[in-house]
């Protein structure tokens, strides 16, 4: 297919829609909104076996792993309409006046929250429905009572439409204000900064490459007036067995470890790219079982060429690293899905080196040797901001020795989720979730961009004071 | 005095303390905040007869508004004791496990919040106090478990010292890491500049002009890695009475008005700079209660020669202003206090024209006439991001007409705080508080600088996942 990019005439219209919409979607019930989120999830849902096929043409995905995506995508627009017709976008705090002079004394004040006004909302490449059109960002902005004008991912663009349609449909149905959902498309980055330079829009929601990413950020914060840039950048979430770990069950986490970092081919935000590892002889046997296991691994294509080359060329530059040990080379034809990509390299050069840290996108690790736990936590530091680190080892019932403790430290200091079991890959929708990290994983990392907490991202507190009768019996429902 | 700007060791070094303390201060417990917040509170207090006179010096506030700055200063530190006893920093969701597959099933997810690490906090010129050395970000800084450098404000460099002085005197005697709060001076950005690109420095707190916060939030984000940047750069805080107001009450808000735009010599982040009226009878009477109450003020010098000079020259360009008829032009020789200011503008003229949006610091409005409601939400609208809104003539019982409700919408949309009734000057230290709006009022307008809400900014959610049973037990205390 072509793809044509949106024009500034199309970009400004689809803006003005959504401005448009803003003010009687903000006033909107909880009921309402959770009308539109779970209409728009059945209407995905009944759609399933024409969208699935158009979206392993466009993603090369595989059937199940999109239809399981489009019931997480359909669960997630309906978590966010059982949170928001439960009230959540319009919890307030009454603060009821304190008679005398200040500072003890003071006037009534409802504290409530408005929604932003229209979201910008950038689809990533490797989440066709869960982080595209109807993804968790659109789920959460709509349930927090703001217009969405999605900027459709080139990757996915005709899925994007049949989606966009299904979902205007019905916008229509249900009455619903006709710019609380709009698109544009484009293939460079172009449509995405004119989108996010349109004065009308109040806040952008992104996933995708930190590049981009960065990129649109300056933009928002260079308008003339700067508004919120909440972006989800990926990282390369480290993985920290514990010597103990590594005796009980070594070979069991190898195994579970090397099927995460092929999962999806690599292509997930939360894929493990480090692997940090004791010297010895027991590490090395976690070495040997993970290259093996990682071997026999055959992930399938990835999204498309841009994002495959861009695999080629990190793995040749680590293949060619001068510190670097590498333990699988085989590469695959340019036609044929890629081979995963396993290197080793000592702690203290890997943290010298901070293009060791970045992520290479797809099915690739590091492993990264240390001769204690503090060293452990020194590499934690060198990589700086991770959506999650992962730890095993700490089941124990009471608290471990200084040095493990450190360890977790260090995880809470530097990631947004700490896992003590299981693999990083797989992020449940839910209350307690956190994706998002300190940077660069993210770009607000106060936020999270899965789970409930999401709404909170698109709710500004406004302080009302004295408000009169009639104002505060809205009980944070904005005029 | 002579102000010597702290070398880049001595930066290094307050920040080195800070980091060095951080770790501590962020496993300690609420009773332990607490105790050091009231004992700085105290220390604060029993040091009145020696730091008012000093203070008093340096900023020629009056000795009465600085002994009750005091108080409000030591009322906040209370109050944030009170929070963080009470648990507000440790807040955290259990969100359980729940058995199947994904979408449904999840791991067990306790999110907690952990501390930033060492906060820069950047004084203000015009609270010498309650927003400086032990002000609300302090207060709220430390109550979140992180350790505080000041960069003390040139304006009032020997009450900083004092002030630290007591304080430090305060944590030795408790037995806190000394780091917990340092100080550097400074008389040009680049003793700021120098704290910001600090490493380990995770957050920045600043109070102050647009010019400096802009700048500094530039450094914040051109950081290898980037940190938040918390800024609260002032606004012009419209005020708009509804005709019913201005028939039923004219004189007497007239009257409030004049005395809050004259306050502290209009030395408040929400001093009132613009005053949105109806053309016609009522309006021009109020107009001519207005400037004669303003006239009859005689606000107190500035705070210092700077301001002052910041002051004369913004007056002047509007008195030149071909669009602006001055209503009250009288000026005061150099080494007086400086005379009140008011010039009155069409609203089409003022909307044009995006100078007239920015603030002139100090005893200085401008009134905008409007032809109807419609105009008055359009004024609104041009002047974008403000700390306040006051709307009066709102009281009913019952909602009013669309136009009046159209006007409270633009007002949430614009601001962190909408009044309907009183003055914006004074700001309440209390749970309800919203300081703080979309830009440039501020660079964080989900956060407040203000109030109990303050505590949020300096605490950083993530989902431990399947946590070990002595990590879950902690339950929100940091490790």
């Amino acid at each position: 297919m072509t793809l044509a990019d949106s024009t500034p005439t199309q970009i400004a219209a689809a803006v003005q829609a959504a401005e448009s919409a803003a003010p009687t979607w903000a006033r909107s019930s909880g009921a309402e909104r959770a009308r539109l989120l779970r209409g728009l999830a059945t209407a995905l849902g009944g759609a399933r076996d024409i969208l699935v096929p158009l979206a392993d043409r466009e993603t090369g995905l595989g059937a199940a792993r999109l239809s399981g995506e489009i019931d997480r995508t359909a669960f997630q627009l309906r978590g966010f309409a059982d949170l928001v017709e439960g009230g959540a976008a319009f919890a307030h705090t009454d603060d009821a006046a304190v008679a005398g002079a200040p500072p003890v004394g003071h006037p009534y004040l409802q504290r409530v929250r408005v929604p932003l006004g229209p979201v910008a909302m950038f689809s990533a490449s490797n989440f066709p429905f869960a982080f595209s059109v109807l993804g968790g960002d659109t789920a959460s902005a709509l349930a927090a009572g703001c217009p969405v004008v999605v900027k459709a991912h080139p990757g996915h663009a005709e899925l994007s439409r049949a989606v966009m349609a299904l979902a205007q449909k019905v916008v229509a149905e249900q009455g619903a204000p006709a710019g609380v959902l709009g698109m544009v498309e484009g293939a460079g980055i172009e449509v995405g900064v004119g989108l996010v330079q349109q004065p009308a829009v109040a806040a952008v929601a992104f996933t995708g490459s930190f590049r981009g990413g960065r990129a649109l950020e300056q933009v928002a914060l260079q308008r003339p007036r700067p508004i919120p840039f909440f972006g989800e950048l990926g990282s390369i979430n480290p993985v920290v067995p514990l010597p103990g770990a590594l005796k009980a069950n070594g070979t069991a986490l190898a195994q579970g470890l090397a099927a995460s970092i092929a999962m999806g081919c690599g292509q997930f935000c939360t894929s493990p790219g480090v692997v940090v590892l004791p010297t010895g002889a027991e590490g090395d046997a976690f070495v040997a079982t993970l290259s093996q296991a990682l071997a026999a691994q055959t992930p399938h294509a990835m999204l498309n060429a841009p994002i495959r080359a861009g695999f080629e060329r990190g793995v040749q530059a680590w293949g060619q690293h001068a510190k670097l040990q590498p333990l699988l080379t085989e590469r695959a034809a340019a036609d044929a899905p890629p081979r995963p990509f396993l290197a080793q390299v000592s702690a203290a050069d890997f943290i010298a080196d901070e293009h060791l840290h970045e992520e290479v996108f797809g099915p690739a690790a590091l492993v990264v040797r240390t001769r204690d736990l503090a060293q452990a936590a020194q590499v934690l530091q060198a990589i700086g901001g991770s959506l999650t680190v992962t730890l095993w080892g700490f089941e124990g019932a009471t608290e471990p020795g200084a040095a493990e403790v450190e360890l977790v430290r260090n995880a809470t200091q530097i990631a947004g989720r700490v896992l003590f079991a299981g693999v990083p890959t797989g992020v449940a929708v839910t209350q307690g979730q956190q994706h998002g990290g300190p940077y660069p994983s993210s770009t607000a990392p106060a936020s999270t961009s899965v789970g409930y907490a999401a709404l909170d991202r698109f709710l500004r507190p406004v302080a009302l004071q004295d408000p009169p009768a009639w104002l505060a019996q809205r009980a944070g429902v904005p005029v």
